[in-house]
């Protein structure tokens, strides 16, 4: 076989390819003293260095451990402005409608990032993607979102589009804030013309709605899901943040890819994402940062979900700048163990994009993985605030 | 003058030299376009670009925020062996009493640290006090207290010698554990053998004891406490992780420098730590990592206590490799604005260590400070799971 072989594996440790559910999240491949072989950007054999193929070139990884690149599949990456202000006067006890009627909150993120130009966004993105990238994130998906209008929304993507190539990006609309005048004219307008102009242009996956009582109605947010499968984009949800009023139902319901958040998830949003096709994704971030209630990801997995994890990293809620720290997150927060962690960060979040050739080392999957600096896989969910991956390979390169 | 000026600093951010308590916590000083003179390795002046002295060399920074470099007060950075099966089990519900049945726990840590040699010891510290001086960290506390007997207390010392200048090291002698049998001769041997032999061989600044019920008592532990002074070392104190027994009311009175964890603490332990010259210091990745009580690090500042926080870097219960990221989890867990985390990583942990000529950006200091990648300085506070440090100087050169 020609390609290149990578031995000197500690141990290669993967979950099996496709998306898992419940008990199955445990249910990892630990093969010591491994090799990978590799061709083409894609992983062609994985097996004990005893039984491996015979090849030209091989590439020593130095005694490591390897697991699969990490896919984030919930990020709002691309902003302008920062909220270092709201940040101060949050943390001292200033309350959500006081730092809005200062000019703070997510109109400060709106009002720069509309008025910044695709370049700019670019600009700004890229350290960001860096970050995510050195922690392992190969498969980036960002949204959309902070857009003023339309225009705004479709630079966004756009920025998007530049940094795709370069960093795996998945790119999601996401229809984020209802204007305080004139809803039932903006949501139609969503639905008639940007959502068809987004499908024209190529420039997103998947439509997202942020369902919520201060946001979007689970009236509007249907109709806007419709329009997304209408229109041949996958559909997915911002739910259950603060209130279930009914989005992860409705999600379900529609065979949206994934519901993202449930922090205010009960036993009904939790039977119904086990009983769906939908991957529960959860963001340990946001607790951290704001010291709100963590979703209930045990409960998912014992309920049967498939639950995936993101960092959420945006600039109010979530300034997690590591996708190796949520899946760490995960394991502290929400009750996730170990090998369920690297499910979630890796197949699972791949599902939650409607991706089925990254997230795990297997045949015929992209040859993304990460080489850590440990001989033993469990220092990616262990450490906090170091980075454990030695390096990152995408397609085989090293990056 | 004769020195390095450094301009092009878009703020330079500084709390008052020497440690602040209470409200003064919150008291930075904010320079807008400023400068900084070094010669010989020491800050000689500070202030407006446009005052600066005239002097030959000058440093362009680049218009980043410039702060103090962080000091770390509270480390366990030398170990060996690995807690990953441990943390494996104790995410997955088993109980303490079992890992350690298992031959887990500290004394699985005793047993390898007891093994190694100093040179194995040193290999095994470099690349977690490179992780935590990447972070910002220019003076690091750190800890023997994994040694089986005396003798690899003392190997223990000795590899933190190997590194100090490296570092920034500061030595504390850590008795940790009491032996299964034979405490008294134990603590006796402690204060006769150990105690003057280490202070004899000037291996470490100051003696620090676990003081708890599982641990030692309060008489065990002023015993020691005696014989530290006696011979003419600083003391500190673990004390109110898990009960409050007593312990900070011992460190008031006897003048140590730190009472350390406090998660236990209530309004008595506080009210002696804001009648008193010692240190509060609070280790927050414990909170994260073993998902336990915080301390209360607001209460503490309210009542008028110095607060400091550090890593508390240790295998089992804080695998926390950054000190920023202790600095940003203060904020989040316990409640400290920015101001007061900044206070508490820099003046107010140099204090804990018993250092005045660290902490702060004021003529005299030594000149290790920090260069953000932001011209906003809480960027530091602010960033989760990633870097906000460029780069960091020690006595005036980039490390
Ligand atoms: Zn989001
Ligand atoms: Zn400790």
């Amino acid at each position: 076989m020609t390609g290149t072989l990578f031995t000197n594996i500690s141990q290669l440790v993967t979950p099996l390819p496709g998306v898992q559910r419940g008990a199955a999240m445990r249910e990892l491949t630990v093969i010591p003293d491994a090799a990978l072989l590799v061709s083409g950007g894609v992983i062609r054999w994985v097996g004990p260095r005893s039984e491996a193929p015979a090849t030209g070139a091989e590439h020593d990884l130095g005694g490591v451990a390897v697991v699969p690149g990490l896919v984030d599949p919930h990020t709002h990456a691309v902003w302008a402005g920062d909220r270092l202000a709201d940040f101060e006067a949050r943390v001292q006890g200033v309350p959500y409608e006081e730092i809005l009627a200062r000019g703070g909150g997510i109109r400060s993120s709106m009002r720069a990032t509309g008025a910044a130009t695709v370049e700019e966004l670019v600009r700004l993105a890229r350290p960001r993607l860096q970050a995510l990238r050195a922690s392992g994130a190969t498969t980036i998906e960002v949204k959309s979102g902070y857009g003023l209008d339309f225009a705004a929304e479709i630079r966004m993507l756009e920025a998007v589009h530049q940094l795709q190539a370069e960093f795996g990006l998945i790119p999601t609309l996401l229809i984020h804030v209802p204007p305080t005048e004139g809803r039932s004219e903006y949501v139609e307008a969503v639905c008639h013309d940007l959502i068809p102009a987004v499908a024209k242009k190529g420039v997103a996956s998947a439509v997202d709605v942020f369902c919520e009582r201060e946001a979007f109605t689970i009236q509007e947010t249907r109709a806007i899901l419709m329009a997304a499968k209408a229109h041949g984009l996958d559909i997915k949800l911002h739910a259950d943040q603060f209130h279930a009023i009914g989005g992860t139902e409705l999600a379900c319901e529609l065979g949206a890819l994934s519901v993202d958040h449930l922090e205010a998830s009960g036993p009904a949003q939790i039977a119904a994402l086990a009983g769906s096709t939908t991957v529960a994704t959860i963001l340990p971030g946001v607790t951290l940062h704001l010291g709100l209630p963590a979703a209930p990801g045990r409960a998912l997995i014992d309920a049967g979900a498939a639950v995936a994890v993101g960092t959420d990293l945006n600039p109010g809620s979530s300034p997690l700048f590591s996708t190796q720290f949520a899946l760490a997150l995960a394991v502290r927060l929400c009750r996730l163990t170990p090998a369920e962690s690297l499910t979630a960060c890796t197949v699972n979040a791949a599902a939650a994009l409607g991706l089925n050739d990254v997230g795990a080392l297997a045949p015929g999957h992209d040859a993304n993985f990460l080489a850590l600096h440990s001989a033993d896989w469990r220092e990616l969910p262990y450490v906090l605030g170091g980075n454990p991956v030695r390096d990152v390979w995408v397609s085989g390169r090293r990056v």
